[in-house]
């Protein structure tokens, strides 16, 4: 099977059962203010993205021999997760948009301003944004919960989705430090990269496809974590060094945040106080300029930076590669796909 | 067994309980921050509180004949259901204190004031916040997952739960508008309190109570959730009409915060235009004063308003009560301490 005619086709198999899904939660309640809440986690879902994270669940689950379409439906609560992530992810960024539309707190905030209600408009955006984030979080337990696998398999899936959810969380919490701290070493931004990328991206989808197909998913661990980290730091790299209109944000918008890259982290530990200077103006800088930033590229190419980051990461995909080969996977045809997953996700950002 | 023993040696199994999961928690992560912020998880959730919903699965479990003391771990999660939900509303209330101590967003904004961090110190306040609530409905799930009882009925246990975090979240979300909007109606107030107490704080316990002891928990709703919302009727009139030392917060906290009580809904209904325009600027008004108070306290009596909650407060714990007698309970004791515990619970508030 070609990796892309997998990924089109069970796309758009997951998205379906979140429109049903989605359907069933309309239809349990009946207030107009519930539905509509309903209705903006719904549209916020549908508004596209990969779903890589379903489809990984979905291989792990038939590459250990797992049939049948109800994979689908456990699928499509890791595109709730997602949600409930980005919908409290873009309060706390205060992000205005995401994938081009409106986020839900400044869905909120305008629906407050538009309608003359008393108080805050941005507190109240908040708030409504904070229980649909809170709403999609039990959504993605529902979900899953509502399948019918042996109830052994669903004990133990569960667990494993609180596990992912918890370190996800506990990832998402050292993020939010990285730019308070002053002192935030190479070894914390890989733990960084570890609970929120790693284990949310890929260990974890690929865990619970496992898990469902009767597995003990302990052993993907040596492919999946190094894969995951090193998707990581290839997508810093493209965040400083790429091409705007393939990452689809603009090339300064991670040094604009303050976003603590190893690519920045491994410049400030070999540059000289000049050129600390011109990176620490430029970072977590929401005015900083393209002279800047091209001052900022010169200076992780010549440190070596660059070239840290890059050999970290063939040193992981190569580490993750050979430990791919070594799995025991019975069907031959979704190891190759796995594998086209893996080089596809290095390749590009998401 | 008086209600009070019972009381007394069961909120301190279930405190005991927390103690072991935050212990573990704690253990499991070697990151300074992460455990920074568990610890701040731990002490919040056990600064106090009567623990009555941990002590109603307890009774739930123990009426259909549960035994064992693996219900108290279980009971517990209800525990780190409450810290979650409070943590997330003391950021949507901009609440500084709770339990006469300082909210988990305010931790951390003086934690940022005071380390000179970067940036806004109440939005990282917040941000932490919204993460260390997430984190308390993440261990929920796993402090229930990890108990020993049969698959199946786990299986159903964490259904319910999820049922219960869902209509809460809905619950909330009508809450945060309840003050938003001029229309609405006693209609929209039943449903809040149904979702958000009835559901949250009486039914929701003893269902998973008697989930876990092999029962279906349908039958508990006919006197659940009368009594529940019967007790929040109740605790809107002493919010209004209370004593401040009873009620352990300011008389004019509810209408400052613009709570749209019963009270005040029927009360507008019945009143003249002269009395609804002090009643409109008393209620959300932060410096409301206690002549303010006074005056809506008198408007609320003389309208009928003050009666019509209470008679339908009576009338719904007579109607719980009824329903309660025709329960088909097998344990005699612990039918007698959910008696008491209805009334303990109508009586005062928590």
């Amino acid at each position: 099977m070609e990796l892309e005619s997998f990924m089109a086709e069970y796309k758009e198999k997951v998205e379906e059962e979140l429109r049903k899904f989605f359907t069933s939660k309309k239809n349990e309640i009946k207030h107009e203010l519930l539905r509509r809440a309903v209705e903006t986690i719904e549209e916020y879902t549908l508004r596209g993205g990969k779903r890589i994270r379903a489809l990984l669940m979905i291989i792990g689950y038939r590459m250990y021999g797992g049939e049948g379409d109800e994979i689908i439906k456990a699928a499509a609560s890791l595109e709730l997760v997602q949600s409930y992530f980005l919908i409290h992810d873009d309060i706390m960024d205060e992000s205005e948009l995401r994938r081009g539309k409106k986020t839900v707190h400044k869905i909120y905030e305008e629906e407050h301003l538009h309608n003359g209600y008393p108080g805050n408009p941005q507190r109240f955006g908040e708030n409504v944004a904070i229980i649909a984030g809170d709403l999609a979080n039990v959504y993605a337990f529902e979900i899953l919960s509502d399948t019918n696998f042996p109830h052994d398999r669903k004990d133990r899936v569960m667990k494993e989705l609180e596990r992912i959810m918890k370190y996800t969380g506990y990832g998402q919490l050292i993020d939010v430090y990285s730019s308070m701290l002053s002192h935030f070493s190479e070894e914390d931004l890989l733990l960084l990269h570890e609970y929120k990328t790693a284990n949310y991206t890929i260990y974890g989808p690929l865990a619970l496809g496992a898990i469902l197909a009767g597995r003990n998913p302990e052993e993907l661990k040596d492919f999946a974590i190094p894969i995951g980290i090193a998707f990581q730091l290839q997508d810093d790299i493209l965040g400083l060094f790429g091409d705007e209109k393939k990452i689809g944000k603009p090339v300064t918008s991670d040094l604009a945040e303050g976003k603590k890259t190893l690519l920045i982290i491994k410049a400030l530990e070999n540059c000289n106080d000049a050129e600390r200077e011109k990176i620490m103006n430029a970072l977590g800088n929401p005015a900083v300029t393209i002279e800047q930033l091209n001052d900022v590229r010169d200076i992780v190419e010549k440190t070596g930076s660059l070239d840290y980051s890059r050999n970290l990461a063939a040193k992981l995909v190569e580490e993750g590669k050979r430990a791919l080969a070594n799995l025991d996977i019975p069907s031959k045809e979704y190891r190759e796909i796995l594998e086209k997953m893996a080089d596809y996700i290095i390749k590009r950002t998401m």
